[in-house]
């Protein structure tokens, strides 16, 4: 490690990387490789002398960038966004070069406290109840992905139920959720021990725009305490993954809170557009629950990853997680004066993750950080209208945020309502790796979904990826 | 994102990283400051408008830096070292730029390709079986940490045995280890529902250098069998946080084996020395293994993080990790051509980190890693002596790796046999901020720890530390 050589080889990886973003609309946004493209490319085992950094460059340009799925590309409308922004990346270096691993204060003091203060910057923002911030007996954290998010608060609701009710009863907790509740939700019920037939992903339908009914919730709650079960957490979602459904958070917080139970708030994808306070509301009632998660690295030009967390009671977190082995006791955390991250997670290490969600909320400042939101939800709009404007097609459900759900309508009244046909646009529209859209389905229709959210794109990607789905359907219908 | 205002921008952070490197042995190698520190030096709330580079610049000068910890300073001798390197600073810099989330093949092939090519590399250059490798049923990811590491492969033997002897039998289920191994097991069993009271965490002492005694365990499986308790999980380690102790692997694994356990190897620290050919047999009897882990974050100049996991059969981890929800079916996950890592792990999301390890072989080729654990070694053996010919001093434990653990003799013979005198010569050198080393205990003494592991570290820079611990311990004596 010199530092010259650094200097000079860290600046070449900037020019790389700067030329990579202004040529990102050459490349096929989706990777058009075969499987195991890559094992015939490289040697089968690694060198015994030093390569240069040129060859490596040469070799990431002639095989990796075509292995590559450009998540930044201005045409990428797939999942859900992974923003990439100046102020991001910037501190994904500066947390490289610091190369800290902060699990507990002590390791750099910097890293927990500034973490501490920016997650009370972003609460505050998103406007959450004061007892989520560190002031009170709850706060904030970052962690990884929203899958880690769901499975520390569910341990931790599992532990605070058994803690009451007597820790040979697990077989009996029970989960509920809708049944468009992301996927880390069943995950992090098998991790935690949750028995499969335990866990309720209620029915949500086009009758509630695939809300979670508090009806249906109340009634799976009543009979599974009639038989003797013990519901302990409720996982609620602002802006599901398949069309940003929008469960009603007073209603079920309510619910929950009357039977004793652990209230999660999933807008990992929603969250960042409640910083607006025109879509505040749909955060509603956010004050009847234990947990609140949003993904930065989403929507919120903070670079993977970055999933913000807070909780009501940070000491169920810590009686969950905590250990505390000899070797890394210090007088700090014996003194209980700070706070100890890696008790709130499930690593034991962590990066210094806070200072790129820093450098985000500075360098742009929050009103250019609405604008941002609103740009997106703004292109989603117009690209709601042209669907709209196209009698072949339809929009499947209501827009919220900047996701738009779609379909081609099927020429006849096809068996399959259409779904191949729409399965057969999708692998068409990608093929031609202009654009990368992905799917779902929704009550049995396979529907096309169009996320807007790369910071890159504009209305002209907008109106270029229309085209490329109209010219795909013609050719197909 | 502008990509000219990236250049401009990236570049300035990279001048300001190598100098840091530059002036790094120019700070207290502890963070000084006090708890609550930054609160007052950070405003309230995120900034309406934009700030300048330079001012956040500044701040990171004035207010980050003085409560960061330096774990790349040459004088970093406490826990164990986390490797910065320039090609490993390289790669987390494409890693960041690309921004890719790579949960399935599909998402960027090029992610799950690499990583699969390079995790072979590197089982090949630790001579792993070659059923660890992925042609075979087996093969290696890259999980964030050891704790990770450890959490998957429990939960994969959990569902393997819970399948074997009935859902309900989790009450029943048994985990042995040393107690010298690290509280990330204790974690994992937490997670994972483990009784606390069927934890085995079996004494070690100094009549077998801190490792596991084959019939100590074999003891244990027998009485936990007799009276109705399920064996099924033994993890064993080489390499222990405190003392660097080597458990016996080839018997262990043999006990393991007939009683039908998982066998998890961790050598998530010493696991880098064993690319080398006379390091190697520290991992003899890997062959009786159903995982093993090293941390290439740790020793092996690979930025954090980056914790390599093998298993011997892949589809155990899948079994018990995955899920398939609509909105991620792709063509290629469907046909099972490909290896979706999202389910040999806890997130969905992951980041491109084989990057890095890729640059760090390819940069530094097998050869120089070699010689960068030799000297290592090389470099704790004077230590050692150092502390070996002062009689105030001694070796608590022979030194195996790069870890020596030493202790002041108490001048008396006082009842805490000399632990407080330990402790306040912990505090006194620490507080100089010239050196930062750790401490442990082990068969009730209070033990300093010197970990030499830091890219930096040179000949000069351990003299010091010696004179730092010698000039302190004149102090206080």
């Amino acid at each position: 490690m010199d530092a010259e050589q650094l200097r000079e080889h860290a600046h070449k990886m900037v020019d790389f990387i700067a030329d990579y973003y202004k040529s990102i609309e050459n490349f096929p946004v989706l990777s058009q490789v075969e499987p195991g493209y890559l094992r015939g490319m490289l040697p089968d085992s690694a060198p015994d002398h030093p390569e240069s950094l040129e060859d490596i460059f040469n070799d990431i340009q002639a095989k990796i960038l075509p292995g590559v799925t450009h998540w930044q590309s201005p045409n990428y409308f797939a999942y859900y966004p992974s923003n990439s922004s100046i102020a991001g990346f910037l501190g994904e270096m500066l947390s490289a070069g610091l190369n800290i691993v902060g699990f507990s204060w002590i390791t750099s003091p910097a890293a927990t406290e500034l973490e501490m203060i920016v997650l009370d910057w972003l609460a505050k923002l998103l406007n959450l109840p004061d007892y989520f911030l560190l002031g009170g007996q709850g706060g904030g954290v970052i962690q990884g992905t929203a899958s880690e998010a769901v499975l520390v608060v569910l341990l931790a609701a599992r532990e605070r139920t058994l803690t009451r009710v007597g820790k040979n009863a697990l077989g009996k907790l029970v989960v509920y959720a809708s049944d468009q509740t992301h996927s880390s939700l069943q995950k992090a019920c098998q991790v935690g021990g949750i028995q499969p037939e335990n866990c309720r992903f209620l029915k949500a339908d086009s009758s509630t725009n695939y809300g979670l009914s508090p009806e249906v919730l109340c009634e799976a709650i009543t009979h599974d305490i009639a038989i003797g079960l013990i519901p302990f957490f409720l996982c609620a979602t602002v802006g599901t993954t398949s069309s940003t459904a929008v469960d009603p958070l007073l209603s079920l917080g309510k619910i929950a809170k009357s039977n004793g139970m652990w209230f999660h708030v999933d807008a990992a994808y929603a969250g960042s557009a409640c910083i607006c306070p025109e879509y505040r509301h749909y955060i509603d009632g956010v004050e009847e629950a234990d947990s609140f998660n949003m993904n930065a690295h989403k929507w919120f030009l903070t670079n993977f990853d970055c999933s913000a967390l807070w909780v009501k009671d940070r000491n169920a977190l810590v009686q969950s997680l905590s250990t505390n082995p000899e070797y890394l006791k210090n007088k700090a955390s014996q003194a209980r004066l700070v706070v100890d991250y890696k008790d709130w997670q499930i690593p034991l290490g962590r990066r210094f993750r806070s200072l790129k969600l820093w450098m985000v909320l500075r360098l742009y400042g929050i009103e250019n950080l609405q604008c941002y939101i609103r740009n997106h939800i703004k292109l989603a709009k117009l690209f709601e209208g042209l669907v709209a404007q196209d009698p072949r097609f339809e929009v499947v459900t209501p827009r919220i945020f900047s996701l738009v759900c779609f379909r081609l309508l099927p020429s006849q009244n096809k068996d399959d309502h259409g779904n191949k046909l729409n399965h057969d646009l999708l692998d068409a529209v990608n093929s031609t790796g202009k654009v990368f859209i992905s799917h779902t389905v929704l009550s049995g229709k396979y529907v096309l979904r169009f996320a807007v959210g790369a910071p890159l794109t504009e209305e002209r990607h907008i109106i270029s990826a229309w085209k490329v789905l109209q010219d795909e359907a013609s050719a197909l219908l």
